[in-house]
């Protein structure tokens, strides 16, 4: 895979991965675009999500989503398409969708609606038993605000209900949820969450640059990332192994820091202006 | 069209439409490139806008021209190129450039040079013997802001004259004309041009998802709107049908809405932060 | 390759350029993407450099840049690809590298680590026997504000250790080096770069649309310009020629700015709203 030998460079975890996955969002690429895409980015690709509601208004679905499948890159429908069906009393009409696209993994998430925490554990439960769930916790109304314990509550209950791994909901645009409105992250909760759930289960939407700077100074190289664009894959596999400038020095032995007065960008969760 | 069946998703019209046209900026995408675009959402594009004079410095313009008069989407050269031939006395050239191309629509604008009104709308009466005329009101300049009786005055002598629409000036970045330079939305001058035009007869440049978020909870599921980007046009259908996040409740059964605490989305013009 | 006439629109220099350069930043295009670009960029675009180590994670490396250089479009590597291989001592494997994909143009920077000046400057010495050198001032690092003088004296000292090229540095997202964190120019730096290095030997970094159309009005039509995104070269085209709203009257005659009331635009270095 590299084209040429670099020393001090940390290892990526090899496909079918549980940790250090890449999530893409997919919200109108056609057929040709994600030719396009796999054939530079699919070796960092783990999972592609068709944002939201897309697929409703996506012509030749059914052919886009082969060429998904066909690549061995395993696809779902977004969240909120799950509470468009369920708000409307679909739910078993949901069912039908994902068997007629065989699809086999599955987003659960209440960013629009309220669903009451038990009930959306026993969708969680039902949808577990034919594909692996993905669970987002986080509002996408930027007035909701839970407290760190809370969604901790949360995103224990709906692993126990059978969830694959669970969403920190961010947004496309990458504002809500984990993040101020001013797109910084809520510090303090990232914190108290990577204390209490297992990296490996959790995928952070990270869809700006700055946020995936962060979380992999905070976890690591290896550490589950979503609703990356297309074209940032290529961009965020070489901030994860430390070849961008905003993660240069994260993986230098510390002899080469102190000679490249490199040292104050490796301790620190210090993010480089970019965007 | 629809890929799977949901309840209370409203009716789009069918093209050719009068009202809710969606106009794509094309400011220079290969031929490729707008076969792909086509591929995926010609169903949902009305007309397409070469942007400004991108047309002066694009390759292979005839084949490119071709490739979307093949499609049967109609498109038109920016209101700046328009602005570019008579600031040259060179109008009669102009005309010769929409002969050449065989375009049938045609933009009239004055956002870069001051043409007084009834000059302005002699060239919209000279254009629409042999076009139909997009005619746009309001500066490029964010220190030119009229007051709204104004754009009001300026939008129905221009359909008086002849033109097919008026289109509310956005600029490309979305922050001139209808939008204060935070990209908010002058909602006191919206709401009296509403009032005095026909809705069909306007289109809103509405580039940036927050405007499109805006006009689509003001006016309706088929509201004209333009300046979409190529990539965007997707995600807009799912605006205005709602079957994204900012809409999701706006076409709802209010006992639906009760149940999953969507009342406050409903009335108001609230737009969940996104971008 | 203008597909009409127009009066009054200034003369682009011809390929192969010194002045009027327009550097493209390659961040991870697919082979396919490379081509339609360069179906309707090619004639605008004098040479692309693959953003700073994406190189490393980039599948059929050898292909891509086949297909730039079969295109006569000279690529290099990023600045930061030069820096990882430094402060890993393996130097003269990126020598190798160089040799090995037959790249005739390299980056020297110190962006990320800190190089002292007779270093860098024995760096480009020895890359300039087999590589036109292009060698970049100024800091990824926001913290690091260096005064004009101190500019001016680490371009003249590496134009005479045989740099092709000087570039003012401003990274990718374009709020570094040459500008403020909030995107505005540091004027007063450039006003002084330009009064002491020869324009045709600097090629300002300019992502963001604001900042191209500040050098076009500073230095004129034919400025280099690089870090341009692939999709906004046909755009940057228009700018330079006074055929985008923002550099609309700066290359008409004088009369016609009067008749017009374009006069203000003409003489400052205004910029209108558009991003």
């Amino acid at each position: 895979m590299m084209n040429y030998s670099l020393n001090h460079v940390p290892k990526r975890t090899a496909k079918p991965r549980e940790s250090g996955l890449t999530m893409v969002m997919d919200k109108g690429l056609s057929i040709r675009e994600v030719e396009d895409m796999l054939s530079i980015s699919a070796p960092h690709i783990d999972i592609v999500k068709l944002g939201w509601a897309t697929s409703f208004v996506t012509p030749n679905l059914k052919d886009k989503v082969k060429v998904y499948q066909d690549a061995g890159i395993p696809i779902y429908f977004g969240g909120t398409l799950f509470e468009a069906f369920v708000a409307r009393d679909q739910f078993e009409d949901y069912l039908r969708v994902l068997d007629q696209y065989k699809l086999e993994h599955a987003e659960v998430s209440d960013g629009s609606i309220e669903i009451p925490s038990d009930e959306k554990c026993e969708y969680i439960r039902r949808l577990a038993t034919r594909a692996k769930v993905l669970s987002e916790v986080g509002s996408k109304d930027a007035e909701k605000i839970f407290a760190p314990y809370k969604w901790i509550e949360m995103m224990q209950s709906e692993l126990d209900a059978g969830a694959w791994k669970v969403i920190g909901e961010a947004r496309e645009g990458g504002n809500v949820g984990l993040f101020r409105s001013s797109g910084e992250v809520r510090q303090g909760l990232v914190d108290e969450i990577i204390h209490a759930i297992p990296a490996e289960k959790i995928i952070w939407e990270a869809p700006q640059k700055s946020q995936q700077v962060y979380f992999v100074k905070l976890v690591g190289t290896n550490v589950n990332l979503g609703n990356i664009a297309p074209n940032e894959v290529i961009p965020l596999e070489t901030i994860r192994i430390g070849l961008r400038g905003d993660t240069f020095a994260n993986f230098l032995p510390e002899k080469t820091k102190k000679r490249f007065k490199l040292g104050k960008y490796s301790g620190d969760k210090r993010i480089t202006q970019d965007e």
